[in-house]
């Protein structure tokens, strides 16, 4: 019997687990803080070991989502600013190290968790989805007749830096460029929006929310704005837009059938969503409207796992070590 | 032996063409003027005789790449401008009069094109393609993995319809929506501002080139720009970076190797093509661009019926008559 493995592979920890045969029912999960060091031979040994450990001695299949820009299919690490590393072949490394009875697969992080809810979650059933998730960051994947899509180098569903405004003034974004929707409504900019605004003197009811401004989260100002707070409406009126925006063009390329949304900043801020998806309806076309549903993620932290698993379970790209 | 067909039906003429084994080479090649009466009967009786003489007694593949927006994988038209066509089952009844020694596919126009490209042109052997088209309107077309993205309805690379301006004073565009990046780089569009400029007394070396300022095409436009006119230059500058945020935006989401860029005004707009591919360089996140090659159109008028003739052959949405 084979052995079916997902890994989530963040800056903080990884996990890994085991599933039954529907796919989606983890057996066992088995979590590990990343710690230090975190030099890929030191977290591929690691890795390597509790993959062993959970397959037992049979065939399996491994599929990992990492929080990294990836260069190609085989898994080479572009960029991990959550693992510092640069320019690795995490993927032949974990190949190599594993041996033939695992079938191995890297997938993005976030493709991973669109896959996820695909396979299991918001987008069942879906073979056309587009899943965008807007935390710290803003991140995306795509799916398309049924398969993730993946781009000439792996790089497919960088929906964060799709470019939302191209003048002089258009925010710095820490990818290097500027104008990236991230830099507008990705969390760590909206927080720092938050902290600059208020320290600056704009009243609201979110301080109070928060027990002092210093202290206000993009949940307070959710808060705030549903009770029908002026600033907290008014910047939400403001971030709304650009994000239906550029989920309205994407879905004018894509005609997806599905669009899921989440994340640790719009999954804690319904108002917020409820904004985005209300702007969404005139900033895409009818005709692509007319077949669209959209839909809040479902897994939460599970759809990583489920998601890379079920990639590599697939065939999806897999690495031949 | 099956014989392969292709067919390129627009508002003016269709042709229908049988190919060789290569998939590439037109054996032989009929055209007719759509002319009137042309209601769907009309239309899928002729079309039906000119497929059944070219394809002689046995078994065939006929792709069809139509001038509408459609609704489905079954060739249902939900609009067609061009045929003057709304709420058509064309697939259904082309399929029906042919019977079942015809395997059908009905694609969009665009899409058809940017597959026919990728079979035997500017996207030779590329697996992830973005093909888009300046003529009169904005067409896209995607290819990811090496399959056609059709999307849910088959509406899918409608890249004429995204958002460039979502402000007060967006351009109205013919779709019924404001700030499609066709409202402002589409042909008509653009036709319409330069008449309206010139007509206001603006003065360039355009005039001169056409013989009258009531006879500037975009061509010559495009020539006085070359030439260092300063009118026409702010024209296209102003342009060209708005189709490269849309084109950088959609690659940003789909990481392609090869964008194709075609179609009747950028076909003819050296000095606009060279603006856009330039702006692009600014317009699209730097690891989509180290993978990412631009090339011209290079079937012309043969794209779409290769391209249809091809997607039919691979199996692409047979329709079941």
């Amino acid at each position: 019997m084979t052995a079916h493995l997902g890994v989530d592979l963040g800056g903080t920890n990884f996990r890994i687990a085991t599933f039954a045969s529907d796919g989606t029912t983890p057996l066992e999960v088995h979590k590990e803080e990343v710690g230090e060091p975190r030099d890929p031979e030191t977290i591929v040994t690691r890795l390597a070991a509790a993959a062993e450990r959970l397959a037992g001695p049979g065939e399996a299949t491994l599929g990992v989502g990492i929080a990294a820009m990836l260069r190609d299919r085989e898994g080479t690490v572009a960029n991990s600013p959550h693992l510092r590393w640069r320019d690795v072949p995490f993927g032949k490394l974990l190949a190599a190290r594993l041996g033939g009875r695992f079938a191995l697969g890297v997938y993005n992080d976030v493709n991973a968790v669109v896959w996820g809810e695909a396979v299991g979650g918001a987008a069942r059933g879906c073979r056309d989805v587009l899943g965008v998730y807007v935390g710290t960051g803003i991140g995306g994947g795509v799916i398309a007749g049924g398969q993730l899509v993946e781009g000439v180098s792996n790089c497919a569903g960088e929906i964060g830096h799709v470019k939302i405004r191209w003048d002089d003034d258009a925010a710095p974004c820490a990818c290097g460029q500027r104008g990236c929707i991230e830099a507008y409504v990705g969390g760590s900019y909206v927080a720092r929006r938050i902290a600059d605004e208020l320290g600056a003197g704009a009243r609201s009811a979110a301080i109070e929310l928060a027990g002092g401004a210093g202290l206000v989260t993009p949940g307070h100002v959710d808060q705030a704005a549903g009770q029908g707070d002026e600033w907290a409406l008014a910047l939400w009126s403001e971030l709304a837009p650009m994000l239906a925006v550029v989920l309205g063009n994407a879905l004018a390329v894509l005609n997806s059938e599905r669009l899921v949304l989440g994340g640790g900043l719009l999954g804690r801020t319904p108002v917020l969503y409820e904004l985005v998806t209300t702007s969404l309806m005139v900033a895409a076309p009818v005709a692509i409207l007319e077949q669209l549903t959209v839909a809040p993620a479902e897994l939460g932290d599970d759809a990583g796992l489920v998601g890379a698993a079920a990639l590599a379970r697939s065939g999806t790209s897999i690495i031949r070590g």
